[in-house]
C-alpha cells in the first residue's frame, strides 16, 4: 500500500473528493464537472469568484486525483496556489468549457456528468460546443448529497456560528435594546454589529426584524417603524463563521403580552418542540414536518403555517435536506437542519421559533441555544 | 385615448414593463417568462426571495399589462400586495412552472421566451413538463439590456451609493485609520462600519483590503496581516443603497512611497484616465478597454494587467455592459460602468484605481469622487 501523499492533507478536501469518486462510480460516471462555486469550495477550499473543477473518478482514488483539475482565471492564480497547492490549476476565463476542451478527446470515451441543477441552458450549450462529439450526463445534487452530512470541522464551525448569534441576542436583550420606540432597522443593525463583534464574518442572510403587524410577514425587511408596547417582535438572523451559516428565530413581546399572544407563542413553541423531538437518523424529513404541523393544525391554525418546517444549513443558508411536507429526504447522523414552525395572522402579528440542530444517533442537539421565552427572563424576573 | 391607470404609477416599474414589451415584439415573442429575481425586482419592485413574472407582450401595452402576472409563494403574499399592488399575484411554491401552467393552453399558440442565461437545465425540464405540447424560446439578456441604461432614479441611487463609499474612505483616512500595525481585517471592518453609518444597507460586495505583497492579488480577502511601513494598500469596496451598488478602488501607500511605487501608481492612474476619457456614447466598450490597456502595454507591463477594464454596475455589482478586450457592447448615455485598470507584481504588490461613472452625451461623469492620490493629501501636506 502506498503511503498517504503529504500534499493531500489540507482541510480534508481530498477526502471529500475521494468520497465523491465513490458516488461517481456508483452513478456510472467517469468524471464530474463541478461548476457551483460553493461545491468547488467544499471540494477544494478555493474561494475565488470564478472557478470550476473536473473530478476524475479514476480507476482508483489516486489515479482519479492525479487527473483532477481546478480551473480559475488569472486574477486568482496566486490565491489558487495558496488555497489548493494539491491540485493542478488551469488558468482560463471560461473555466468549465476549458476543462472539457482540455480533456483531449478523453471525454468522448467516458461519461462526464454535469450539475444540471446549476448549469444554465446557455451554459450547457457552451459546454457542448467545447466538447464536439462528446456527451454530457445530467448529474444534479451529487456534491450536495455529500454536503448534507457534516464532518466534525463543519459542525464546529456551525456551532461557533450559532453561538455568535446567541451572544448577540443575549447582549441585545440584557442591554435593554428591545425597548419601545426603537426601530426595526436599529434592532437589526445592533444584532448585526453584535454578531460581528462576537466573531461573525458577516450576517448569514438579511436580518429579519418584524414588529407588530409586520410579524405576520414571514420574510419582512426591517423598516423605520418603531417598536410599540404590546408588539410581537420576530427576529430571524444568523452569523457567518468560516463560511458556515447559523439560522435562528425568536419571537418576543415588547412590554406585557396579551393572552392571545401567550397562547399563540405556546402553540408554536409546542410545535417546535415536537419537530425537534422527531429529528432522528432514519426518519423521513416530511414526518418531521408533520410532527410539528399536526400540533398547529390540531389547534385550527394549519392554514396560517405557510411554509415548510425547515431546511439543511451549512455553506449555504438553505441547502439539503429540505424539511417539508413534500420533501423526500431521510435524516442521517451529521445532518444540520433548522426547525422553524410559524403562525402568521395578517394584520395582528405572528410567531416563529427556529433553531439550528445537528442530528445525532442520540437525537438532535440544538446548536442555537438562546432561551425561547416570549418574555425575556431578565424582564420576567423584575 | 384612455387615461393613464392610476395603479400603474409605482416606481416606474410599469414603464419598464412597457419598454420590455417593445423588445418582445421586436424579438417576435408573445410573452417572456422572467425568472431571475433581480429582473423581477427591476420590473415590479418585488423583493421577495422566490418569484417569477410572466410579461405578456399583448397587442398593445394595456392589453399586455392586463395579462401580466407575478408569482410568489405564501410567505410573500402580504409583501407582494404592498410592493406590487398593480399586478395580479399567483401564489405557488414553484413559481415559474405555475405561471406557464396557468396559461390555459395559450402558450402553445404563442411564442414564450425564457431566460436561457439564468434558467438551469433542470429548471428548463420542469418548465417543459408544466407546458405539455408547448414550446419555449431562448431569450437571454432582454431585461439586462434594459437594465444597462439607467433612468434618473437609478442614477440617483448609484450616486448616493458612491457618495457613501467616498464618505467612508475620507473618514478612514482623515482619522488616521491607515496606520502601521492595523490589520487588513480591521481596515475592512472600519470601511464597512463607516459605510453603514453613512447610510449603506450593506457593503455591496466582500470588501477587499490588501497590503504589501497581498496587493498583487486582485481579489484578496482581508487577513490579520498588519499594515507595514512602505506597503502598497489596495482597498476595493462599495455600498448598497436602495438595492444599487457602488464600486471603487484606491491604492495608497503606508508611509512614504518608494520610487517604483510612485511610478507604478502614476502609470495606472494614466491608464485609468485614458479609460475614463474614452467613455462616450457610441464607443465600443472594447475600445475603452484598449485605451487604458495600451498605456500599460506601452510601459511593458501588459501581461500584469490580468483582467478586463470594467463592467456595468447597478442592481448587480457586475452587470451589462462588459468593458473588456473581448466585449461586444457599445456605450449608450445612461450606462453606468466601472473603469479599473490594475497592475499586479507577484511578491511585491500592485496598484488598481477604480471609479464608477455614468456615460452622458457630454462624456463620463464620475460618481465615485475620492481623491486618487497614492499619498493621501492630508498626509502630503504635513
Amino acid at each position: 500500500m502506498e503511503p498517504t501523499r503529504p500534499d493531500r492533507a489540507p482541510g480534508g478536501h481530498a477526502r471529500r473528493r475521494d468520497a465523491l469518486r465513490d458516488l461517481l462510480r456508483e452513478a456510472g460516471l467517469d468524471a464530474l464537472l463541478v461548476t457551483d462555486l460553493v461545491n468547488v469550495r467544499y471540494l477544494t477550499g478555493f474561494t475565488g469568484s470564478n472557478a470550476a473543477l473536473l473530478v476524475d473518478a479514476g480507476d482508483d482514488a489516486d489515479r482519479g486525483e492525479d487527473r483532477t483539475v481546478l480551473a480559475t482565471d488569472a486574477r486568482y492564480t496566486t490565491q489558487a496556489a495558496a488555497q489548493t497547492p494539491d491540485l493542478p490549476v488551469l488558468v482560463e476565463r471560461a473555466c468549465a468549457p476549458a476543462l472539457l476542451a482540455g480533456r483531449d478527446g478523453r471525454v468522448g470515451d467516458g461519461r462526464v456528468g454535469f450539475d444540471s441543477a446549476h448549469v444554465t441552458v446557455d451554459g450547457h450549450a457552451d459546454l457542448l460546443t467545447a466538447l464536439p462529439g462528446g456527451e454530457l450526463t445530467r448529474a444534479p445534487g451529487l456534491v450536495e448529497t455529500l454536503r448534507a452530512v457534516k464532518d466534525e470541522g463543519e459542525i464546529d464551525a456551525l456551532r461557533q456560528a450559532c453561538a455568535v448569534a446567541d451572544i448577540a441576542l443575549a447582549g441585545l436583550v440584557s442591554s435593554g435594546g428591545l425597548r419601545e420606540g426603537r426601530t426595526e432597522r436599529e434592532v437589526a443593525r445592533e444584532l448585526e454589529e453584535r454578531m460581528r463583534e462576537a466573531g461573525a464574518e458577516a450576517p448569514s442572510f438579511d436580518t429579519i426584524v418584524a414588529a407588530g403587524a409586520h410579524a405576520a410577514i414571514p420574510h419582512h425587511s426591517p423598516t423605520d417603524a418603531p417598536l410599540a408596547d404590546g408588539d410581537l417582535l420576530t427576529m430571524d438572523f444568523g452569523a457567518l463563521v468560516d463560511g458556515y451559516h447559523s439560522d435562528m428565530t425568536r419571537t418576543l413581546v415588547v412590554g406585557t403580552p396579551a393572552d392571545w399572544q401567550r397562547d399563540l407563542h405556546a402553540l408554536v413553541a409546542e410545535a417546535a418542540a415536537a419537530g425537534r423531538a422527531a429529528l432522528a437518523p432514519g426518519t423521513a424529513t416530511r414526518d418531521v414536518d408533520a410532527a410539528a404541523r399536526d400540533v398547529i393544525t390540531a389547534a385550527g391554525l394549519g392554514e396560517h403555517f405557510v411554509h415548510g418546517l425547515g431546511h439543511g444549513v451549512g455553506l449555504v443558508i438553505h441547502e439539503a435536506p429540505a424539511v417539508s411536507a413534500t420533501a423526500t429526504a431521510t435524516l442521517v447522523a451529521g445532518m444540520t437542519v433548522t426547525v422553524e414552525p410559524g403562525v402568521y395572522l395578517a394584520g395582528r402579528g405572528g410567531v416563529r421559533i427556529e433553531d439550528t440542530l445537528v442530528v445525532t444517533d442520540g437525537g438532535a442537539v440544538p446548536l442555537t441555544q438562546s432561551p425561547r421565552d416570549l418574555v425575556p427572563e431578565s424582564r420576567d424576573e423584575t
